[in-house]
């Protein structure tokens, strides 16, 4: 990254670019939007930005993994966890926490979840043991397991195609129903812009119209 | 803003969605890229947490108005007002602390600045009193002041031009040179894609080719 600063910049002690600079490492965050930001916390007052800070450090120390599925928590286990209302037969294969916020969100799944932290990646020295899924495993033979579902919820990239179908051949001695999420057409999207394989994928796939 | 928390987000004083909810407060950033950050402070080391917690910290407590020009400064008068290799004859107005970082991105210019600290916006309740131009007046007034040209950098929206205009009858009775930012094509743009009013300032503007 440039980091150009201009002359009132130039001390790089100076709080101000040492703000734009901690704020440009996180994602998505480029030079111009972390001065933007950076100017925007100045404006404040300073017990919003207490707030900020409180919230960074609170979730930080109050936030760890749960025991069973692994995605974030402040509980242990996490409230899908030892929840009584969610489905204890269906466990949704994810790759990351953030995967199940965004499944929890569509509000169509009421079953577990675990959280892989990863897909299988050589190249960068990631295998089977540097994911939770030994865990999964032993998740699934535990004695009172009632699991008869799992859905193979990686994503539809290169590494997360082939992690779910290593863990398919793991899990197919199990003898458990094994899925994964549909490909499709992205709803308001239109024909002309899906890319070919998406579409070629909706035309295989396709759904009868009761 | 509709804050649709799904279910491990129920609890509002669960660390996350109050780490969430804080982050949507700063400009530009909506639930989606919020959480995307949440769960990327979540990843983080401690140690990188505390280095941008201190970095909005030390920046709220060290950083102040120049007492001369208003901008953000961590020395008074800042580094600019101070600097004996800036030009003392011109001063550039501007809006905002963040348009004095934009005009010294550009390398283009070594006056001084002026900081208004908004618009003129009868509107929203916002007269000439509620802007620094009573204290810039008196910086021209001072006996030492040896400025020849005022360029107002407001910016070109409808206010922007109604407080320039406004400065311009304040100041002429001063004596001084008046400037504006040149209006224009924008470098790298298409004519085909620029705004008919700028298109139409850049054909009334437009220079000799020497």
């Amino acid at each position: 990254m440039n980091l150009n600063y201009p002359m009132l910049l130039t001390n790089s002690y100076n709080p101000l670019s040492r703000l734009i600079y901690e704020l440009t490492k996180l994602p998505g965050i480029g030079e111009k939007t972390a001065t933007r930001l950076a100017y925007f916390v100045l404006k404040q007052d300073l017990e919003d930005i207490n707030g900020l800070v409180s919230a960074l450090l609170n979730a930080k120390q109050k936030i760890s993994f749960c025991s069973t599925c692994f995605t974030f928590t402040d509980v242990n286990p996490c409230q899908i966890c030892s929840s009584s209302k969610r489905e204890q037969t269906v466990i949704c294969v994810v790759e990351k926490p953030a995967d199940v916020h965004s499944i929890e969100s569509s509000q169509t799944y009421n079953g577990l979840y675990h959280v892989l932290h990863g897909v299988l990646s050589p190249l960068d020295g990631i295998g089977p043991e540097e994911l939770k899924i030994k865990e999964f495993l032993n998740r699934l033979r535990e004695g009172q397991s009632v699991v008869k579902e799992v859905i193979l919820a990686t994503n539809p990239s290169v590494e997360g195609e082939a992690t779910a179908l290593y863990m398919a051949r793991l899990l197919r001695p199990l003898g458990l129903k094994i899925t994964q999420l549909a490909y499709g057409l992205p709803v308001g999207g239109l024909i002309e812009y899906v890319d070919k394989q998406t579409l070629g994928k909706a035309v295989l796939n396709r759904m009868e119209i009761n």
